[in-house]
C-alpha cells in the first residue's frame, strides 16, 4: 500500500536556476520505489541477491512547482500495473504537510534474471514476493480509484 | 535542424547494475537541447542573459538497450512542437556508428521571464530567436515525417 | 558538538565497480555539515537569507573501505578550525552500529557576503551565530583530543 | 605526458549558488585521468577487462575561482607519483584560453585485481603498461619541476 519516503533537498541537487534540477526526481522516485518494496516484502538488495532485478524500461515526469534547497519532501509511491513480467509505479512529490503537488511521475520495469538479464516470471521465480506485491497493487488500485472518483489531485 | 551531441559515458554515470543509471539520460538530453539551441541561434546562457528561461515542464524516457562505461554516444535532438509559449524536443541515444536505438526521450518546456518566472511570449520577447527556432522546427518536422513514412526506428 | 547524520546509499550513488562512487562522499559531508549548523544554530538556508554564505575552499577525502547500495551510514561532522573568517570540518563515515571507519574527510570554508561574495567577518556580521559555533568548536576540540589521547580511530 | 581534457559545464553540474557544485570536480578529474591513461596506453575499460582496477584511495581539491554554466574548461592531468603498487595524479582546471587556475586537485590510487580487489603489482601483472606509465610519469616530473623552478602557477 502506498509508501511515503521523506527526502530533504541537498545543495548538490539544486541548479543555477535556484531550484531542484529536473533529473533529480527520478532518483527520488527510485528511493520511494525501493522503500515501497522494502515495506511490502524485502529490500531491493535482498531481491537482487535472490536473483531478481527490476531494470527501468521507462519513466515520465511532470513538473508543476519547483522544490528548493532544504525543503523536506514526501515522495509517495503507488503500484499502478502489476503482472508476473512487469510492474509500474506512480509517484507524487509534495512538501511535507502541504497538499500541493510539486511533481508527479511514473516508472515502468521488467522483472529480469540478475545473472542473464533475461525476462523472468516473478510468479514462478519468487511466488511469495509476487503475492505480497499483488496484494499491495490491489490496495493501491482502490486508493487511486477512490481518489479519482473524488476528482481530486490529492493523490 | 536535428543536432547531434557526442557524450562519452563517465564512470560516475554508471551504477552497480554495471550500466548507465537511468536518471543520467535527461542530463544528456539537456546537453543535446542546449547544443541544438546554440547551433540554431545562440547559447542558452546568452538566452538567460537576455531574459528568457526554458524550464522543463515534463520529460519521458524509454530504455531499450543499456549504455556502458566509456561508450561514445550520439544524442540527437529534434524539435517536435513549437509555439510562442512552448517547445518540445525528441531525443535519441545511439552508440556512435551504430544504428541501434539505445534510449529515446522527450522534454517539454515553457518560455518564461528569467526574473519573474512568469510565462512569456517568445515571438514578442525575442522575435529573431523565435523565427530561427520556428524554421528549425519545420525542418525537423519534415525529417521526422520522412523517417516515419519509411516506417523505421532509425530516427 | 559533533553531529551525526544518517544516509542510506542510493542506487544512483553506486558505480559499475559495485560500490559508492568516490565523488558522492563530499555530497554526504555537505549534508552532515548543514545538519551540524542546523542543530547548533540555524538552517543553512536561513543563514543564506541573512546574508552569509559558506563556499567550499577545499576538500579532502580518504577511502578505507567501500560503502554499498542500501547501506545505512552515519556521517559525523566535527568543527576542527574556527575563526571569524574561516571554518573547517572533519567527517567520518561508518555503517550504523559498526565502529569501522569507511571514509574520512575534511572541508574548508570561508564566510562570504551572500550578495557580493566578498570575505566577511562572521563575528561582526552575525555575532550570535559566531558565539554558538565557537562553543561547538571548543566542544569538538575536546572530543577529538580525548579520542586521540586514547590513540583510537573511533573519531 | 600531461593530458588535457575538455569539459563544457552542464546545467545539472551547477547549484543554487550559481556556480559549479564542488563535488563535480572529482568527476571531471576522473575524466582527465582516464583520458590520460587512454592517450598513454589503453582505455581504462580495457584495463579492467585485462584484470586491473584503479580504485581511488584519496582525493583533495582546492577551489580558487568558480566555474559557471556553459564554461568550456580544460582539465589537465599529471602523474606525480608512480610505483608498481600505487599511482597519484595532480589536476588543474582552467577556462580554455585562460591561464587563471580555477581549481586544482589530486587523487591517489592503488592497483588492484579486478576480481579479488586485492593489491596487485602492476609491473608484474601488466609490464608493458607499467613501462609506458612510468615513462609518462618521468616526463610529467620534469614538466612540473620546470614549472616550479619558474615559480609559476601555470602548471
Amino acid at each position: 500500500m502506498a509508501s511515503i519516503s521523506e527526502v530533504t533537498v541537498r545543495y548538490a541537487e539544486t541548479d543555477c536556476m535556484g531550484v531542484v534540477h529536473h533529473a533529480v526526481y527520478p532518483v527520488w522516485f527510485e528511493i520511494a520505489r525501493t522503500d515501497y518494496i522494502k515495506n511490502a516484502a524485502m529490500s531491493y538488495s535482498e531481491m537482487e541477491r535472490q536473483g531478481v532485478m527490476l531494470p527501468v524500461t521507462g519513466i515520465s515526469c511532470k513538473y508543476r512547482q519547483p522544490a528548493k534547497y532544504d525543503d523536506l519532501l514526501e515522495i509517495t509511491a503507488y503500484i499502478t500495473r502489476f503482472s508476473p513480467a512487469r510492474i509500474e509505479f506512480y509517484y507524487t512529490c509534495k512538501r511535507k504537510g502541504s497538499p500541493e503537488l510539486l511533481t508527479e511521475g511514473t516508472s515502468a520495469h521488467a522483472f529480469v534474471d540478475a545473472k542473464t538479464f533475461r525476462p523472468l516470471n516473478l510468479k514462478k521465480a519468487m511466488p511469495e514476493l509476487f503475492e505480497k506485491m499483488d496484494a499491495e497493487y490491489r490496495r493501491d488500485s482502490q486508493l487511486l480509484e477512490a481518489a479519482q472518483s473524488h476528482n481530486t489531485e490529492q493523490i
